[in-house]
């Protein structure tokens, strides 16, 4: 049976991490949230930022908005919100209400200051493997919980399964910088269980409960970490998209949902306003 | 054997739809080549797009300077030509000489104008699937040779061997955002032969001539679209990364070098124009 990879393991190592620069750096980072109007999930995940943050000492500021706010006013913030040399990063609460244009509000938002890849410069940065830039948060957990479960990138044949723009896209691009051959499944795919023969990297993020079977499971390295990026709701509870069982039955490593690749991606999240407060303090970057 | 697939021959159609699109919207396309110097190369390079561009009644308008200008006379050239609605499309000769910064240069392009890719906004928009972008040119006329062979790409299995930003990437993106099924090998591959298994679209972006053996050609599908975008000298003679006999004997279709992908990347970057003068005068885009 695979060894279950938590992620709070994986976020620890991270936070312990962000604590010891912090502190030899001496740092105060700082990041806002913009965030328009206050339903619930939007809540529940601006607490979760909160607690992690200030368990690491990084300063949270909440720019709450009315759902009427015009999209001049919501654009003249968030260049307000760039310009502040206090803050050091910035996360927008998606989606947006549907009269805000959420691509313009996107693309105004300084790379530098971009914390989860939401401008299209972050996105080249991304595809150019450019240092300054900051990947999707969820993509780079993925990444981290396969450092954590000691995958060795270089040559590992790794597959991923969807293509979105947050998280397929970003963490095949991220597997191949690290010298992974990269296969791109999705719902186009003829043979997915053929496709995954070897891999000894197995992503699957399509949102599809119970997409990843035994029969898909079976064909995968004995050495493979599999990592679930899926969250499902099947009989009021959260899962994956994996038969877990049956994953577990050939893979050497796996990460379980809920407790997986979401109990890092705020502690990466953090990471990288750590990154961000070290580059405009030092004017260099930092490997965090 | 397989079916040589001749650039010129998915040229002409590609170029009959430029003269159609011309005269039923009455458009003026014109670009515009930024050029450092006159080296023989770059020389060559520009006769060729001239004889193409003049064929189909395509401006070109050539802004030359000398070698000594600074980058701060240059980046106002390019701002300038940004500026001129008279001018479509922009294509800057690289690599730039070592004075000057070019990452800083290509990121002035305005994305509207930039021909081949070269900013990092238009980076964005083809991993984005933004239809207002234009991807490098040699990488969309991989996928317009394919077309030209008929490939149905929903759901192929394509291998991309090369994963540079100006051909290796950009192909796999295209490939992806048609719905195939992508795998990424490049130098840290471990069994290219295995990885190749199946293909229905074997494309190679390496440069190094006869990489692609026989033992890896033999795993291909019987109906593989072979695509050679290496370009290597070997005896004083032009090939690609295909020993071109052995592929043959296991693809369907394939190109050769010279003769095949190049001759089809300056018609892809005369349509760029054609579509850039298109939404410059209808304000929408134009798919060509």
């Amino acid at each position: 049976m695979a060894q279950i990879l938590k992620g709070a393991d994986a976020a620890r190592i991270i936070k312990e991490e962000i604590r010891t620069t912090i502190d030899s750096c001496s740092l105060s980072p700082c990041m806002a949230i913009i965030r328009i109007g206050s339903n619930d999930s939007d809540i529940a995940y601006e607490r979760g930022i909160r607690n992690n943050f200030d368990s690491l000492g990084i300063c949270l500021k909440i720019f709450e908005y009315q759902e009427a706010i015009s999209q001049e006013e919501l654009e003249q913030e968030v260049i307000r919100i760039n310009a502040d040399p206090g803050i050091h990063g910035i996360l927008v609460f998606r989606p947006l209400p549907r009269n805000l244009d959420e691509s313009r509000i996107a693309s105004l938002i300084d790379p530098a200051k971009d914390m989860d890849c939401m401008c299209p410069a972050s996105f080249a940065r991304l595809v150019m493997q450019d240092p300054d830039g900051y990947a999707p948060c969820t993509a780079e957990a993925v990444i981290r919980l396969c450092e954590y479960a000691g995958v060795d990138f270089d040559g590992a044949r790794a597959v991923v399964i969807g293509r979105s723009l947050v998280i397929g896209k970003p963490v095949g691009l991220l597997l191949l910088s690290r010298n992974a051959t990269v296969t791109w499944c999705h719902s186009h795919t003829k043979d997915l269980a053929k496709m995954c023969r070897d891999a000894d990297i197995l992503v699957s993020a399509c949102g599809s409960a119970g997409l990843i079977t035994e029969e898909i499971a079976q064909h995968i390295s004995p050495s493979c970490v599999a990592v679930d990026v899926g969250i499902n709701f099947k009989d009021g509870k959260m899962c994956g998209d994996f038969d877990f069982d049956a994953v577990s039955r050939f893979a050497a490593k796996i990460t379980p949902v809920p407790g997986g690749v979401g109990a890092v991606t705020n502690t990466v999240l953090a990471a990288h306003v750590v990154r961000a407060a070290y580059k405009a303090a030092a004017g260099k970057n930092l490997r965090l």
